[in-house]
């Protein structure tokens, strides 16, 4: 059995990693921790949980990492605080799987720039492997230190891939408008997630070269496909829990036909057990496709009218894009199966 | 491995059967009907259900119910219908778990009057398995042919079953104010169930001892309890997909203590694996406690300026309320754990 | 015109009077004071607001309360903070119309025990007239100070009043089951208010016995009756932003006809210009009857299996359940016309 | 007094100019059809209407259409069916402002291709006044027959439209990517727009050069800037009952100063009653801004990376992008101030 331990549990993503991984055959849940719920049971902040949730919240202080005892540590710390703590657990041995953004980047002045705030363990951002297994799973098998991507990136990467690596678009002119359920902005109540502010609305923010995951965008881009890729990236709440849709429009380079793009796409993603391109035929995604599987469904068309091609992606923002990959990754980090334990498919209604 | 058939898979209590038995370890789907989509995949209705939905509806007419072939058909099909064909599927000596209201009276006068239809399988049901596991386990696990009950009545018996067995409270002048989720009405578009229509409002119907729920909930006490029970009971549709929230008010007979009205709730349900009692410091139930999952959360208290005993409930009307409990049904059927391939928690947020 | 002042402008009560005295024909509003939000102007907080909130917000203190520039201040204040500055106001002549809880009660010993704080202005609660206009229309027209009443009472009141003055029922084993809007519990961002808690959920809170509402509604009942009153109440949040609904259950004293009920209800609200009792025939009420608008809409009947009578209101907790109300009060304490200058429609959808 | 009869009265926007024009001081509605429900009342369709719907629906054949009697008729039937009945109505010399898409195009051949059908009053066509008074206010002005906008049309072409007009942009590769609540759907009962399918969900529909508003969107600002202008445009429905927000993308064609593009847009809507630029301190326009008042709130940047010029505007898509439209549309033609009886402020929570 692997032995993980969560480290900020309390949070979403958190407290979706306890969800998910009582169900995967192979992992033994063995700590977890919240600075300030430690003492209470997980179970008690969830009730949902049930059984699940019936551990204890510990320190991060009480845990000891010890290759012997922990095989691999998820971090579900906010972002600043896992590269204080990082470099000491990379350091015993254990595997570290980090859910926020300190080490999406090697280029440290470009976290520091759009994180507005100083790195302080740049040498270990250079060891981490990237996390988003369809494009660089080789690299993530023989990996120790995994840096989870962002949701929005998630869902955006996958939109757009198959396309700039094929060299069919404008790789600097691409937009993608995204809508996000309101768990990505986190547990915290605040102005912008109450009910009354978030029902029946829609609420663009950080519009426009603002938003943190557009580097992370173009970096994981640029580097899966040798292209400079530039994007243009305005996200959006809208009243949902869960879920990110993410609609993109990349002009291409000259015409091509509907059966190639659909080939492309289909080819590109022939063998990933959780990205579905939906024929031409099927539905555009929606969040109901995905929400409580680890799934990102795609559908792409080209607009003749306007030499665009227009695709959208939707996942479910808490596994996909942040706790179910990260279980993919260990899985992949760990050399077990890569859908061992993740869920293929949703509820509905 | 236990060999299932769904008939009727297309509404949602089929297509909840479909993703439920998809992780039951020890059964097989060998079979799915739909008379209106028939030659389709349930997954062209329901994306979300992925390769579980991967199997061809055929008609009902295309299936043989053959004991070497079909161990258990469950009957999603509406009131009114499942009189019609479950007389034929009992005589194969399969064995039967009707999701309708068909078979949940023994009196069918009872069902005529509520359900202003004729009768047309009288004997037959006389001999069904009334399928509450909590208050008739001894008789369902020897029984070949079962009417799963109501949604709204399992939220509400299992809420005021523990008072009227002790004898506490007055069985005649009870009031279940319930709360349901859109998913109770099932799939069809109607003009009540529109988005526009539901969402930022709450919308009473059946008020008042319409309900056909009614007569069931009183035949289940009653039988179960000894006492003559008689229910005021008026349910309301609120902003949600899923879940059944149900306040119950008792009259005490005597005056009663706290600790011991907690006390015969904990030792009522103290074996029961998917029903939940709430300590007195703990949350009252909501629905995010129970969707997803095949639990029941309950808490009670004393009012003590009235001498109320206020109950309430908290089910997911599609799986507790109708396939998570047909498949706890069918687990007792044919001698399996009963609590094999159910969820025991649900998603958060 | 009436010179009118809003002291906590910032809440949703009182961006709710400045929303709704916008249209009163014969109002104009003076000042607006908020303590947190000095020196804005209110359409910074609620942009939805435009001209209408074009007025800058003033410190409490900046105000002068004088009958030559004020003719009425409503006060938006939280319970607690009203008592502290009414008597000062009151003193001035300018009439108030507060819509707090602190002068619901001319036995201060009730609002000490319900609402768990020292009474500090004793003597001026036993001057404050309640203004319910359906019950207390006489003593409310010749008012200088008015107490508004809660959103709960208002509805609840309402739909039982008839039953009670007419003799009809059992006033000591009466139920009311509440359901509200997030609305009602202010506009603070919260754990329990926060969109990923209230989505497709329904929320149990003060159960049975529990709310300081409940004494406002036994003793307005008692005293525009002359029975003694006793009521469960048991409130719960809904996924809406606006309105409350409230189910009231009746033990009839002795048989009644459904006929003589709609008329005992007719007859009770013929002249009211903001009460519709819905015929047999016509819909329950639900929220988007009422919403955006100063209607309570009622519809009642007799249950003949449990001979309980079962009454449902609907109003908009922020209208008829606070500031459109405050307003009704206002018309009748300066001798307007009742309706002047309040909606007696809302939006659908 | 203006005599108004509205045809097509019990759809949304029959309904919502009739709750409009009830506050209109100027308007008498003589006269409400519907063949669907003649004979009913409009209340009973929409309660919430109260008073206002007290009127009885009559089919279009009893209506006499004299001058002397009506002064402007509101057609609110579906596309299709106006062309059939308007210029019989045009020809008695009644006013008449047309909310469907039939008189949208002077060139009836888009038309034909965009909306799949085959136009039978080509003449007509021609002499219709296109109704955005934003962009075309003096032609109005002196016209007797409107063709009132698209939803979408107006919010896209008031973003869009003082970029092209002052030559900024590229014109021929916008992007507009719109998400509008479900109203704009009708009132019918579907699949699409039951609860359980849009709560918690966003759905991409004609997406990419398949809506019929895209026509109509390019004709608007080719003709109101002379520019030839090509846009991608995608709608999606969101978890909403009113209200439209479209995130536009325009390609600059040369650096610009971010003062300048403010100045740019607030000078160009300086003196319009209903639109309003955010400046860039205040926050991104989002539906609670605008759901229930006849505004546009606009706010515009430059993504200095990718040299775009992103501007979001929001509008209730039943008021400013159909019957508010209409009505100042109507009050233009009547020679009436044109914000007369229409709602500048909106409802919140």
């Amino acid at each position: 059995m692997i032995k993980a331990a969560i480290v900020g549990a309390s949070g979403y993503t958190g407290a979706e990693l306890v969800r998910l991984l009582d169900k995967h055959p192979k992992v033994d849940v063995v700590a977890l921790t919240s600075e300030s719920y430690a003492g209470q049971k997980l179970s008690e902040l969830y009730p949902a949980l049930g059984e699940a949730g019936n551990k204890r919240l510990k320190k991060l202080d009480e845990l000891v990492f010890d290759p012997a005892a922990v095989d691999v540590v998820f971090l579900g710390v906010p972002h600043g605080e896992s590269m204080n703590m990082t470099p000491e657990i990379v350091k015993t041995g254990v595997k570290v799987i980090d859910l926020s953004g300190d080490f999406r980047f090697k280029d440290t002045l470009v976290y520091e720039k759009w994180y507005e705030r100083q790195h302080t363990a740049k040498n270990l951002a250079a060891q981490a492997t990237y996390g988003l297994p369809e494009l660089f799973r080789q690299s993530i098998k023989g990996a120790d230190f995994v840096a989870n991507p962002g949701c929005y990136v998630t869902a955006t990467v996958l939109a757009l891939y198959p396309l700039i690596k094929a060299g069919w678009v404008e790789p600097t002119t691409l937009v993608a408008d995204a809508k996000s359920g309101i768990s990505g902005a986190g547990r915290k109540a605040t102005a912008a997630t109450m009910f009354n502010r978030v029902s029946e609305n829609i609420m663009p923010y950080k519009v426009g070269g603002a938003h943190q995951h557009i580097p992370e965008m173009e970096t994981a881009l640029s580097q899966a496909t040798g292209e400079q890729v530039v994007l243009s990236f305005s996200p959006q709440l809208i009243p949902a829990k869960r879920g990110i849709l993410t609609t993109t429009y990349a002009q291409l380079k000259q015409d091509q036909r509907a059966d190639d793009l659909q080939a492309l796409f289909q080819e590109t993603y022939r063998n990933e057990p959780f990205v579905r391109v939906q024929a031409e035929y099927e539905a555009w995604p929606d969040l109901s496709m995905v929400v409580g599987s680890n799934n990102c469904v795609i559908k792409t068309m080209i607009e003749e009218r306007t030499q665009k091609v227009i695709t959208i992606a939707a996942i479910d923002n808490l596994i996909k894009g942040a706790s179910g990959q990260a279980i993919q990754n260990m899985n992949l980090l760990v050399g077990e199966e890569e859908v061992l334990g993740l869920p293929l498919k949703g509820m509905i209604p």
